[in-house]
């Protein structure tokens, strides 16, 4: 098929694009498309590899569209169209600071964002509303003061912690993030080089950029250590779960990390922003529905809007005993019982960086929560958090409060945006320094001499809801 | 008569203006004038059109200047005297963003600064002193936090809200605002048509610079749907206001809204400056009369600064089963109580938008002064709430804690001067969106299931007033 | 005698200058100077006209420089000495902005910043240490909320308030503040024509630089009313206080108001660095002595530093019945405590408009602090307050907490710095403005009506001292 | 030898460096370095002698390195090398403002930072990773507040403090500061200078860059006062203490002041990078060994790592009955516990000026937990304070909180750097003349006089740790 007859299709009533020199038929399934039509319409009739291939794994196209969809090779490949060899780096030497002067988590973001695209940086950084959640999130790790003991021998400590079924070298792991491509022509890869060679888990999204079974056979053939576990987003047509747990299962992933917060995609503002400006530039205008009609389809629904707490039965059996069964997004002391209930393995505190409701408490918040209204959870199911940690310090202020792992995700794209593994390798290894320099000044030696002594919290605690509603549990 | 000879009646002793052609002795007007006197002077013996129509609704002057100072039409009509015509935009397109790539409610204030004249932005966006009102409305939604609740099936939402005697599609309403002729040459009938096609009511102000009948032909025409209610400022002649209330219920308005925060005018800064600073220009020097002698003018007294609690019995007769009938400006639990044993319908929390007292509380935090002291009131009446809402999530702060509904004024002047009827519009499916997409993450699918658990007040909590003299209740 | 006699003697072993074509031989006065001997040797041999007139008061040479120091007329007088003729103002018109055009007491300070020379506006500016005091003054009053009551009728309200031995048309007075003639030749006289003008009282200075026989000739000149008060630092020699006092009894002030926080000089560093670079530029460095042995001279000490409590009986004989002492910089409820034993009629809290020393109570909190501790006093004396007021509502905060009235100081001095006697008058119209329209959106027709449910203090009520030593008492 | 020979061992194989002249072979030093191998490998073949100098006493290279590594002098000295002749300061005079006009203490860090080296500035005033602790220090003696009473005779007051074993003219002294030639060529002479016209005590570190027996000589030559106490770090290698105590004793420090806060060195970020942009800049990359291994090095660790409760008996007894022993880095009212029945004479709050751990307590708060949970403990021991004292009444807000003196590090570096001892003795006058000043104004004339009626604390008491974890005292 020649070029000129793609360009034809060019409109919303019949829609083609080419990708990697084939052409495809996605009229139909522009409605269906997560990130919402406008972003394909963009590229109607046009060559779109450049944009298609950071964000989708390999096998994306033959497990969503229609074989007869695949409209076959395009004849005279358009002048621009991605090259064949090597993937370049995005971020190019000398944008950035030299890495071995990179001081705290912080300065990976400052180099992400000189050299990150627009996409990609408002991708990774955008959060909900007016940033309350994502500024809180930071905020309360500076709110709990630390209380140092002396006199102790520390010259030798231990950082190890076992958790998601795995013996970790440190108390964190890469939390879920989506879309590393993005960021760096290797994308999740260098999060799974970075987790097997300090040997700390890694949480892959169910939307990463690079097949799952790529990144399985990645950690394995590092022979250092390291551990997959599975988030996963439950589809909107939820029995297609099975099929991704099943992959996981396959795969080895030790844990099922389940998203609950998620029924619907928060408002992030920068992002949306973003799309408009292109869309209105490119003279599209696909207004969002806002029925709530009982057909309409529903608004920012990328996902599941329909999970409950009876889905777990079937959820759990399709996992079996693979390994825990873990809640991530859990916000409350409520939901926290409903869990232990459930006989949920792990909860996994977060708001998801700040991404979905706006004026969620901060994970460390609702941890204080749980401790003031029911401390006996603590020690029925393992406790993650993560949400603005960006220093050793906060994740001991966690671990003290009952916590067992802290998981960090931007700060990692961030870090293979600008320097790809050695990027993620240096994270790990400064939060490795200063978890261990914060131990020794603490005093203690091992993690599990932490405990809520060590730190103080009241300044957070003058701040916990004043009710909650403890009689829910009885509707179970 | 030609113009010569209006233009020798420009002082205080004799001051004759042109208005659409013709010319008008208003010298004995002056000082009854709610604007003031000086703002006449400043155009005495001149063409006063395009200063007068923004702000008067048509028949103002049949209404309140003498048959006998209407001195006739002006032979020679002066150049630059309003044309005729449709109304032009006063705000140009290329002046604001793009309206398709507004995010929130705050960039139509963006949007309208940059487009309005200064005597329209300064009239809109001034409030009282300090602005300490105006800022602690803001902040105080801030500082509640949300507690969501997650795995619920919230694949279908409703945000439909009865009140103020209306079903309305959305817990919101167009809050009453005046003069929206200065910000769009449609003035209040863009705020009409939105609330006609998105099914909520519209609280028309007394002081709407478009007729009220045209007001409520215009909401009829666009058969959708929507309700104009009836705010009320009674005027300093409190018996005139029997005939304000006889036109709202000939024209169909459902509720009555009574002021009662305005015995006087606050002093908002901004706004007096920009009228000094054309005085001192003018030359024109009229110090305010700062004695409080019997007999002497009341200062900044717009409208009765006599109105008590006694008046609200005959008020109450003249509106009779019209609807319900709400006071407007309730800021403490003490007048809460004397609204309930008055037998008022509802009650409407606020601060006039920080336009009237410097240092009064919030709307939400004397919400929450009443759930503290007082909370079957909750039960007796219906509660209102506005100033400083800007988000869908404060809207549903203010019905976890008991309100009905919440009001929006100021952005609304915004989106119409901006952008007109599509502002307005687009103004309520951003809060529609923002509604719904909170709803879902908050994990209720009925406003009816939000409740005191689903907010972290404590921060506010713990500013209420330690004590309130509900000792008052027995004075009545 | 020669001017170039004079110009020999310019050291600090024989120092002579000349004042108003007459030479002075200062030399043994150097070190009895209260603002240091640096300031008059930065002069020696010089003419110090310009610098000495606008500080000191006619007659303080004949009253504190022996008559053998008199040297008599200079011949050839300098060019440049202070011309014959009236004075000019020393802020030029179009320097400020039109007095018309200003809103609100601030905008005085910003004025006068504008016109003043840096030496008065450093005096009048400036505050001890990293003007912690000074801040806290402002920032105390904003965190008092109001409690407006609404429905009530406030046609007519009265501002009306009898303190200090006066019947006040306003409740607020105009505190005292030495040096006016720094800022407009007329100086004090502006001070004493606005109060009679508005009929408030006007607290003197101890270090007026008009002579108070000028200013009470100056008041009764008016004929309108107001009513002046003495202020009084007692000096370095205390029984020299009595002379004060039968002055201010001959003169017919009508309250003593007895400055009792100022045993030394607070340390106000930018008046100290202004004088530090031009005793550095002129060459002097006279080191202060910190010495505190028992003959040295005491460190900042201006006034008496032995000043005490069992002084208060003479001080009191001298004054007899002249009417009220009034003890002025109480800051704590101990102290309270004391000056009501001690038969004291009035209380000024004050922390010397943080002048004095760093990190002291507010005193709107001091008042707090008493209620809390010992609420009988505000019924056994007359509380006033000063220290940041720059608003009616924060007059009226402090009214509605047991205050008789509350002064300001620097404001004024601002105010007649830039506009001389008709800004002193605005800004008491301006406050007048604010406290009616206040009153009227409180519900308040008559200041006795206000009480503490008008006012939410508990954020300034949760920071008070939770411990007072009440057992003082006891010692007296 | 000839420097071309030198110049040849320039790697990390083999290392000679050049100082004043002579040659050292200092490869087998390299590992052993407190400061780290890579800041002698940017010197390696070069003359060290300029970077050398201004950190280490005389007696280094003798003490530190054998014999058979001292390998003579080299033949001709390199141009540039340090020239003889008297020192030059490393400030010059008009980079820094005149001194006579320096109001404060924080006027000596401005004056310093413009002209200090980068590398001594980057030393001086680094802190842990987000400053959190070096700026809670200085807000928390912000949060509390002053309680002034008057009419007291404050014609005389009296400092005198006796601490430490000495007789004090002040309540404060120079608190353990290292390496005070980097700012100025005679270094700590400069502060053993200051105490000894002063009559302070001088708190030496173990790491002056003046070696301690000159400046107990120094002292002793001024004739004056003063007195020197001694700031231990235990070395890796403990036993080795014992020689450093047995000089002390006989130099005759008059307390021994044992650090028991830094077991490692504190993550300084600014110190980290701008050693890390050397690096990068001379090619050398020795990343951090993170590892935990038993015969790893430990990270950051300078001093022993392993000093224990249980070591100090034996210190004890090392040092005898030559004074107090004093712990330096006590943070909780736990470890202040354990000193006491550990039998220590005073403790020293400390957070090591921000340099060790982030978010730790601030000093003053932590005297505030020892006050709420054991105020028995304050008639036990004398307690100081260092960290963030800038004003005199910080000094006295820690003497009415109980503590017995008060320490100024980075202060005196700053005054020494940028003015020498002048600079010194002008930081001793202004906080004398701060104190006295404030001693009048709160009415008090002895230091004994104070007590914690004086301050208000509300504000930090606010924020105590909830819980302390008194149990451990059994632990002993």
């Amino acid at each position: 098929m020649k070029f000129e007859e793609v360009q034809k299709h060019n409109s919303r009533s019949s829609c083609w694009v080419v990708i990697a020199g084939q052409a495809y038929d996605v009229t139909d399934f522009l409605n269906e498309h997560p990130g919402g039509p406008s972003s394909i319409l963009r590229l109607a009739g046009q060559d779109a590899t450049e944009e298609y291939e950071p964000i989708h794994p390999a096998g994306t196209l033959d497990a969503h569209l229609p074989k007869e969809k695949h409209l076959g090779p395009v004849e005279s490949p358009v002048a621009g169209s991605v090259a064949a060899g090597p993937p370049m780096p995005l971020v190019k030497e000398g944008e950035v600071p030299p890495l071995s002067t990179l001081q705290n988590v912080d300065e990976f973001e400052a180099a992400a964002r000189q050299g990150l695209s627009k996409k990609a940086w408002v991708f990774y950084s955008s959060a909900t509303d007016s940033l309350a959640s994502l500024q809180q999130n930071r905020l309360d790790w500076t709110r709990i003061r630390l209380r140092p003991r002396v006199l102790r021998n520390v010259g030798r400590v231990s950082m190890r912690s076992t958790f998601m079924g795995h013996d970790s070298d440190l108390p964190f792991f890469i939390a879920p993030a989506a879309q590393a491509r993005q960021g760096h022509p290797d994308g999740e890869l260098c999060l799974a080089r970075g987790a097997a060679r300090h040997n700390i888990p890694y949480c892959t999204s169910t939307y990463s950029s690079v097949a799952h079974k790529e990144l399985s056979a990645c950690l394995a053939a590092e022979k250092k250590g390291g551990a997959l576990t599975f988030q996963l987003y439950v589809p909107v047509a939820k029995p297609n779960a099975s099929f991704l747990i099943r992959d996981a299962i396959k795969l080895g992933f030790k844990a099922l990390v389940l998203t609950v917060d998620s029924p619907v995609i928060g408002k992030r503002e920068e992002d949306d922003r973003y799309k408009a400006e292109l869309d209105h530039a490119a003279g599209i205008n696909i207004p969002r529905s806002l029925s709530t009609e009982d057909n309409a389809p529903i608004v920012r629904g990328a996902h599941s809007s329909t999970l409950e707490w009876d889905d777990l039965s079937w959820i759990r059996e399709q996992w079996g005993n693979t390994g825990p069964v873990i809640l991530k997004g859990i916000q409350t002391v409520e939901d926290a019982v409903m869990a232990a209930e459930a006989g949920i393995d792990g909860i996994y505190l977060s708001n998801h960086g700040g991404r979905q409701m706006d004026y969620a408490p901060s994970s460390i918040s609702t941890l204080l929560e749980i401790r003031k209204y029911r401390p006996d959870l603590l020690k029925k199911m393992e406790f993650y958090l993560d949400g603005g940690v960006s220093r050793g310090s906060d994740v001991l202020k966690a671990l003290a409060l009952g916590a067992r792992a802290v998981g960090l995700g931007r700060p990692f794209l961030y870090a293979l945006s600008a320097y790809g593994t050695d990027g993620v390798c240096k994270l790990i290894e400064l939060l490795n320094d200063e978890i261990q320099t914060t131990m020794r000044l603490l005093g203690v030696t091992d993690l599990s001499q932490l405990s809520d002594y060590y730190v103080n919290t009241t300044a957070l605690e003058n701040e916990l809801p004043s009710r909650v509603d403890l009689r829910e549990r009885s509707k179970l």
